[in-house]
């Protein structure tokens, strides 16, 4: 797998930072990504209930008319193949990734939004929306809830995400896997490097380039290695 | 689906509690379970890695030796089947849900062993172990390492579990799901009950009447409801 040199992308943790309104700490990110684009496709099949794809897609849409960005949700294309295809640019966001990967199996449309956005239409990922840019969902947080089709997404980017990463609570007496322990044992099974991104954290990639953005570290597992941390910057597996 | 009137199971949140020795606290309940049996079989397929199928084994043996109980490891039959068919009692260990579904279902076991303990031979389940006596494994909290064949498991009591059940923490700022928003979640797509068991609680199954055991209560989801409180006691869903 070549990450093309067309692509740019950024890949966040979470939508929403505690406190903070929705997608609020990445707007001059997002504003940079969409530079000249008019219209986007938001994609809101993670969303497994509570609100309709119609009102998720509207949330977004609150945001991004602020830049002048109008979006359409996927769900309202007769074709969403074609919608894709013809689309300036691309938001996934998050939910449940089993719900989000069953539907973009079962519609054929892992392959096509993995083309285009190979071919340079920008892409944002929110949680959910980040794990689908990577190898697999192998090393999503998310229930299973419904069965997909396969485990393997876009693989945009040479490694998975682990998102809304979390470190072992000191003192915790649960005796239930840490975050660490789950991502060793998905190493007990695959050697495909895995990237702990806290909140607040997000990947910027830009052609083969791939940045880590934020104030924090990430912590990187790769088979058979302790894990390391990160610092932002030039990210380096 | 009819729980069988000869079953008899524990279904344990965890194998092991914080400060305390391997199913120390489970032991006056083990005892009782497997009153006449001389040997059973340790199912070890969950485990991902750490330990060999072999140590795990040898972990469950050390501790029913003292009971005067045998314990062989499934692994080591030419013919699980066949041995799962002899047996005298079970004891399926924790680890990773997806991994130990994926091997019975690949083996042909996942419905010899529902046969044999829907007949009365004595089923002790810890963790992910616990996890395959319901539905399905959709409520797990392990990371999909591997992709198993399907998410049906043995069925033996009408409901799910979620094993290791967390309350939220009160003001936690991680955007990330808390258990009962997954489960929620789960309630989108399926009616199925799930019990919430934390870690000291176990369920007890003698024919078609199922008790919560330990100190605490299990929260219970229903598709629809505000979830519940339930005592210790008969489980009445």
């Amino acid at each position: 797998m070549t990450p093309s040199s067309h692509q740019r992308i950024i890949l966040a943790s979470t939508s929403t930072l505690h406190g903070e309104e929705y997608l609020a700490y990445l707007q001059p990110a997002i504003r940079t990504l969409f530079t000249g684009i008019r219209e986007i496709i938001f994609i809101p099949y993670a969303r497994p209930g509570g609100i309709s794809h119609d009102d998720y897609t509207s949330r977004a849409a609150g945001f991004f008319a602020a830049m002048g960005i109008s979006v359409k949700g996927l769900h309202t294309f007769a074709s969403p193949a074609d919608a894709l295809r013809k689309a300036e640019g691309f938001f996934t966001g998050g939910g449940n990734t089993f719900l989000l990967v069953k539907q973009l199996h079962e519609l054929g449309l892992m392959n096509v939004l993995k083309e285009v956005v190979e071919n340079g239409a920008p892409y944002l990922g929110t949680s959910a929306g980040s794990n689908i840019a990577c190898i697999n969902m192998q090393t999503t947080n998310d229930m299973p809830i419904v069965y997909p089709p396969g485990f393997e997404t876009m693989g945009l980017v040479p490694f998975n995400l682990n998102a809304h990463y979390l470190d072992p609570v000191p003192g915790s007496q649960h005796m239930g896997e840490t975050r660490e322990t789950r991502i060793k044992e998905f190493h007990t099974q695959q050697d495909v490097p895995v990237v702990g991104l806290r909140e607040g954290s997000w990947l910027e990639v830009t052609g083969t380039d791939i940045f880590l953005r934020g104030h924090l570290s990430a912590r990187i597992f790769k088979a058979g290695r302790e894990p390391q941390e990160h610092a932002p910057g030039m990210l380096q597996l």
